[in-house]
């Protein structure tokens, strides 16, 4: 994936070269490290590739590229700390290395100068970017919220699950492209088609997510296997368990989620999943959204020879082993 | 103060009028209820009037106006997480009526509904009023950085205390002035002397609340007053009364900061704050503020009639018993 990496070289310099202010220390420490913790760097990529789809370059488009990659980064201090995650990236996070107020606080101004980067883009383009930004990021927070709501809620329904993570994940893809696609002066169907898109993707590379942390091999995958079934969180896999389940498999399911025994706890699930069927009609569900993502791709008015990269990277986003 | 009334009633009016969805409940019952808390509205209201002085109308320069009150609302609920504050405008805070993470999102997604509504303004002032907002923004977490830092930092001079208190809320007070002025069409000296004039009643304003702190009349001040003595609060008074004290003085001072009945603590610190004259210096200094305010407020190139309710509001603003 040569041109990728082309893209993911550019973008990490110049994030590299992006200067923040030396004091407060205690503000911006925590963006210095943070914003250079790495991470794949898919959005911001996504920008430069909608701009030059749409024939514009990757340096028309940098400045919503880097606000768009900040605001990413933003949200992933803010949610850590509601999240009480102490790891990110294989690193510690900012309210951990720090302490909380400084997370919310460094949080907020990365928000800001977020929106200070979207403002240098040119004039004619800034209102369409700023409300594209705006509704997306309200957006994102929404699903934050349903996120959190769904650790005690009763029951989710599939259709609430997949909205969610459109919300909390999906949306920024689309508004990432669309952004490049502004940039360049797309038209609004072609604008509208490349955030759909980005947004099909989202919610497929969220499923496969789902999919992958029980089911991705344990030499390749960075994290613990089965971390999602360990906390009982909402994933598509078990809305799908519960779904397919008659009575006796669902007491047998509820009866899995209370199990103290970890390795067992996984054992069990992965059992009744297979029983259910439940790896596959997940697999079916994300190729129906990566599907779509490519149907609207298609139906965009440029030459084939443009839509290349970002079928490539779509195809590279959807090329882990599940 | 019938015009300020007037302008207070207009914002009051719409901010009821503003509407957030209904769902996700968390993140949008705790925006309806701080939003409606009160408070003097005095940034929009800055927004209007500087709007109005270089010949634009309130209904112009609206939308900024609510994006400033929304950034400052913002502000609070985040400091109210960051300083524990159970408390604000006699009601519960946000993180103490739902919890810290509802909190830190609804504060999050309310500084993205300034940013929707200031996108409202005409597109040939939004660069304009974007970069001083941002700056603006970046500024208020600085502040309150700096706030949060001299908590626990040794030594503080005047000077850093100054300008933490510009930082952190003087700024803000500026820039909703100038933001009036940019959508109004103003000359760009003009703007900075606007924003001058509220940047230093801003200074002038804080001044005086450290004052009133600790000499208003118990009657009339809606807490507890020597409340920053009693938490041993970095203030211009207990700046002002380090530098003047002699060593023994000093010796005083330390002791005095370390008295656990708190009635003793003020009485204490009021006498030895009387020895040292500090209250009537510290007078002088918020004197001095607004009086580089009015003559920035001089230089203005407009009728001295589009000034009056400009400098009526100054005057309202300071005219509190110190």
């Amino acid at each position: 994936m040569q041109s990728i990496e082309k893209y993911s070289v550019f973008i990490e310099e110049e994030i590299k070269k992006t200067h923040y202010p030396l004091t407060p220390k205690n503000l911006y420490d925590p963006l210095r490290y943070f914003m250079t913790l790495g991470g794949k760097r898919m959005r911001p990529i996504l920008t430069l590739m909608g701009a030059e789809a749409f024939g514009s370059s990757k340096k028309e488009a940098l400045p919503a590229a880097l606000a768009v990659e900040l605001f990413h980064n933003f949200s992933l201090i803010h949610d850590d700390i509601m999240d009480e995650a102490p790891i990110r990236r294989g690193k510690e996070t900012v309210h951990t290395k720090w302490n909380q107020n400084i997370a919310i606080l460094s949080g907020d101004v990365l928000l800001v100068y977020a929106y200070q980067l979207l403002a240098q883009q040119k004039a004619e383009v800034l209102p369409d970017l700023l409300n594209l930004f705006n509704t997306t990021a309200i957006e994102v927070c929404e699903g934050q919220q349903y996120d959190m709501d769904f650790e005690t809620k009763k029951s989710v329904s599939i259709t609430e699950y997949i909205e969610m993570i459109r919300l909390k994940t999906s949306v920024l893809l689309g508004c990432a492209l669309e952004m490049g696609a502004i940039i360049a002066g797309a038209s609004l169907s072609d604008r509208k088609l490349i955030y759909e898109f980005g947004q099909q993707i989202g919610i497929a590379f969220q499923i496969q997510d789902d999919i992958l942390d029980l089911y991705a091999d344990p030499s390749k995958f960075g994290k613990q296997v089965g971390g999602d079934i360990i906390s009982n969180k909402t994933t598509l896999l078990l809305l799908k368990a519960f779904e397919l389940a008659d009575p006796y498999q669902k007491e047998k399911l509820n009866a899995i989620l209370q199990e103290s025994d970890f390795d067992q706890k996984i054992a069990l699930a992965k059992h009744l999943f297979d029983v259910l069927n439940v790896r596959n009609v997940c697999k079916e569900i994300m190729n129906y959204h990566y599907e779509q993502a490519k149907t609207a791709l298609e139906k965009i008015q440029i030459p084939a020879s443009q839509k290349e990269p970002l079928l490539q990277l779509a195809a590279y986003l959807m090329e882990r082993e599940i």
